[in-house]
């Protein structure tokens, strides 16, 4: 463990006392993770991108290419690299556990896209060790604790300025989803985000979860419980109603209406170029998360690389991590059963 | 019976015969029935109000001399008028079973503010003499059914361009209320226009409810359960949830959205003059429902003297009136044992 | 003079005694005329369409009939038929000056549609005939001074809250309009509404008015100079700037943006039912200005039955009708010269 | 010069074959010079801040201890450091020409803030200078070319989707500006970003500039004429309309309407967080323009780094310098005279 903890530390202090940017490799090079590659290669400040590993040799091999760095098969061999002084991890969900707590082993640190890992007592194991190891390494991908409207949203809350937080009406909608969306997808995979959002802007945990099933879309996959309504009950008695609709069509939509004592406000309303033509009045809508949020990743990663060079770790951390999924575990027993399900994260 | 209603259609016919307005008579002129009073006296073509009627005498006098017209004591005898051709009851919810058995007895078509009464059983009352009658002479006072964006809301559901609804999120917020608000009016004087409105715009009746009690406002009376957040459950499966909150302080809010297969819409976003100045970017916030329904109020009386000299009635029926206090029932039974209750409305 | 004044004054003291409404004609039967006919039939109160003239006498009939009013062939017989106590004028600008005039002799209470006259001149002299008559007895349909959102504009200009007026920037365009369309009616029918709208909001008189003329909109008509560019100078300096576009083709929309020395403010912005589908997210454009304004002229007319039932006139005067023309005139007279043009009002 | 375009193109290729990273000196370190070493230093990938050089000794020696980099005192010493890549120009703008020379005699790529020169013949200066050495190293500092929402309305008018431009209604308002600013710099440094953005929008050279003085906003200094307006004609034809303001008090705002023949776009509107309060519903204001345009101005920097680091310039040119000085050269002449003044790029 100190071990680990002096590596850390000496990482940093060796990138930063070289002048020397911070080398990242990234794991798993889908969608997202070719995402965070480029940010790492052209906009992000003091960092570079020096390694990438994919199950799929293929498009390890591609995405190596593109950006002029190595391939590594093994994620566990870029995790160990000497050369490597950070990575991010954007593999499948249920890889997350073993990779996380290799970083941890060797003292790397480590931006895990969310979840952390699948379960609850997996993500309460990563906890645990990084608790044993005396130093924080892990930053979990909530990545719209980045977005200036929710910081604004939060800083709003934390004022007090409009009293306590009564409600959080939450929106969360998608064009559509990959064939194997399950149910349950919908609340780990798209809820887990407001479940983070709920616990970042109020600063309270999540006490209880309700999953409520209305009548399913025609437009989604025969089967799949789309849309679904979350209720997420707060140690302090607010609300949190999350409305989560992954086949809705015509885009991507999150908004957050909160509501306090003596006000309220609202973010995601996603005005830019208003135009009037035979069609109406009105404007585009994102198409996916990435347009939503791009800012919000470019902002994230920048801040990790940031704190890493320092020798720190600043943004949600693996408790976060863990909460979220302690909620979600819970929200994934309500829609099975039906009934409040009350969560314990003692 | 069939006295009644050739009474009925007698008055109607002789009014239009002669060319003549139709004389109303207003019960009760607190808040709510001078305002009508003043409508019928100067902004609805057709109409005439020839009386006015109140358990205080003083009121009644002040506003008989304000308008120009008789002063009634016995409401009653306001309904029984030879001289009166319709009635708008304005009582105390407390009072309307009796007034409008009265107006259906004497065939005297009558525009009762909500609630129809204060029960479901007494609703039903209502809704069975009239059908006995076989003429409909009651309108509820449901006047969001004549706002315009209502109105549009409801083309575009019914058009089927977006496809079945999922959702409506409702919201409904007022300044503050009188200090003998108890926590089942949030239900029965607030909600139950949500409850009327889903009706509506969605053409399906509400087989359960659902209110949950979140954190009470420090803003609130103490004891008073402000806010609310109550679930209502279609006969079809679209989900509407409903926060109701009647210590807001800002204003009056009244918003909805619509959550169909393949788009959204909503209303009452409440722009018109748009400022900036060092206060920031925005616009004012109506102060109560007048201000915000002023002119639904308008067309509801004017398309309801135009229906009655046309010797019929078409706006919110007496079913209405009582599928909406039937769900209201249940969501005060909710409201109590915390517990989902299911709606018979048959 | 003073019969003419005792006349007025009696028609309305007379129905009022006996509690009877405005006995109104309306002259000139065309899209607008119809309008006000339907308006005084189904929306006003105190009033009574009695009568309609139009030199298409096949349209009077029709238009008689379906109120259920007498057809008067001669406006003049109408203007001076005992049982009509007020006149509308919707005929062709034209027609005015004879027909307002008329009305001026026999003391009849008149609302005459914008433009008052077609020239600076002939609505001097109905300025002055009024002015010898000692009474006024003329409105001038400047419907935007009963829009809700110019009252409001007006009455943040005027409690000098956010200082002295600096700009007015104004947008005014329509869908499209009829093939008799000239460019000098852009300025005489269409910124003569912007002309009076500045007068109304700023209360200070226009003192020179530029007409630029922009490339050609290609959906305009060969000839057409549409759009134009307007600007207005007011006594105190204000400048106040027209865009009017009547080939906008996508619909008719009416801004107005003022500009203080500590705050700016929009009216127009035209929001209701906003929806998100496949197509973006927005609204929808109001046709023509019957849809926009339609609220205001309901309101305008109302007001003015109230007025005249009174014995009194409280809208837009004769000489906001001369004011508006001498600058409309002067107007035309820049878009010939291209050269900016002095209005003198004295 | 061939000389000159060898070294440019061998420092590029130096920097891309090590894989390192862009040197660049910051000459100026006001304010707007700080913003860009701390913008190289800390969000801008491929580019590491060496050098800083100012003026003000004491200045240049504290931010080059905030960042870790030299301080030079002369600006021409940093320009021909040979560990020195490329340049960013934030001094006065008198300083310009004789800088940005420097960097076309020792082919060093420069950024330089706008105003390019102050004035048209220096401008042109440095566009033949340039053109001579055959090799485009210059490019201009507005940034508002880089700001997603001006890109967006780019295309729109790019894509021929909504007809020919006919107008850009354009607004430029400031909450103060410092002391020593004079009627002539509201044209040189705040329409000068109209000047540019409008061409850039509209792909048209202008052709001819009037300014109007209305009215001086008594919150401006004594003398000054703040707020102006100011006309552009372009070649073919579109007129564009700047309110300019820089003693509006409330904020910094900037907005632009394009029209066009079938419809409308509008940018600039800055929705983000909404909220309701007694103080009614809106948003907050950007006090001034870094806050406003800091992304744009983000990416502006770290595409110019991209694109020197390939060995070439994508962003607005010289000539763009050239072309906006010229025009608002014209536009001085027009503020003195008050006449239209026409302008000739030939």
């Amino acid at each position: 463990m100190s071990t680990a903890t002096t590596t850390a530390t000496a990482t940093a202090t060796a990138a930063a006392s070289r002048g020397g940017d911070l080398r990242v490799a990234v794991l798993g090079v889908g969608v997202m993770g070719q995402d965070h590659a480029r940010r790492l290669s052209t906009r992000t400040a003091g960092a570079r991108l020096v390694a990438v590993s994919d199950v799929d040799a293929a498009r390890t091999r591609a995405v190596a290419d593109e950006f002029g760095v190595r391939a590594v098969h093994d994620p566990f061999a870029a995790i160990t690299d000497p050369d490597v002084d950070a990575v991010v991890i954007a593999t499948p969900g249920f890889a997350h556990e073993e990779q996380v707590l290799a970083c941890l082993e060797h003292g790397v640190p480590v931006l895990c896209e969310k979840p952390l890992t699948t379960s609850a007592e997996t993500s309460l194991r990563i906890v645990r060790a990084e608790r044993e190891l005396g130093q924080q390494l892990v930053q979990v991908g909530f990545m719209r604790r980045f977005d200036a409207e929710y910081q604004q949203l939060r800083a709003l809350v934390a004022s007090g300025e409009l009293g306590r937080p009564l409600f959080l009406h939450c929106i969360h909608r998608n064009a559509s989803i990959p064939p194997h969306f399950t149910s349950e997808m919908l609340v780990l995979d798209s809820v887990v985000h407001e479940v983070d959002a709920a616990r970042y802007l109020l600063g309270e945990e999540i006490t209880a979860v309700t999953v409520l099933r209305p009548r399913a879309s025609s437009e989604a996959p025969e089967g799949l419980q789309d849309p679904q309504f979350v209720l997420l009950e707060t140690a302090g008695g607010a609300l949190v109603d999350v409305e989560v609709f992954v086949n809705a069509r015509y885009g991507y939509e999150v908004r957050t209406e909160l509501v306090a004592e003596r006000g309220t406000a609202q973010i995601g309303l996603g005005v830019d170029l208003v135009r009037r033509s035979a069609a109406g009045w009105g404007g585009s809508i994102p198409r996916d998360f990435r347009e939503r949020f791009g800012a919000a990743y470019d902002t994230e990663v920048q801040r990790w690389v940031d704190a890493v060079r320092r020798g720190t770790v600043d943004g949600p951390s693996a408790w976060d991590g863990y909460a979220a999924a302690a909620v979600c575990a819970a929200g994934v027993e309500s829609l099975r059963t039906g009934r409040r399900v009350e969560v314990d994260l003692s």
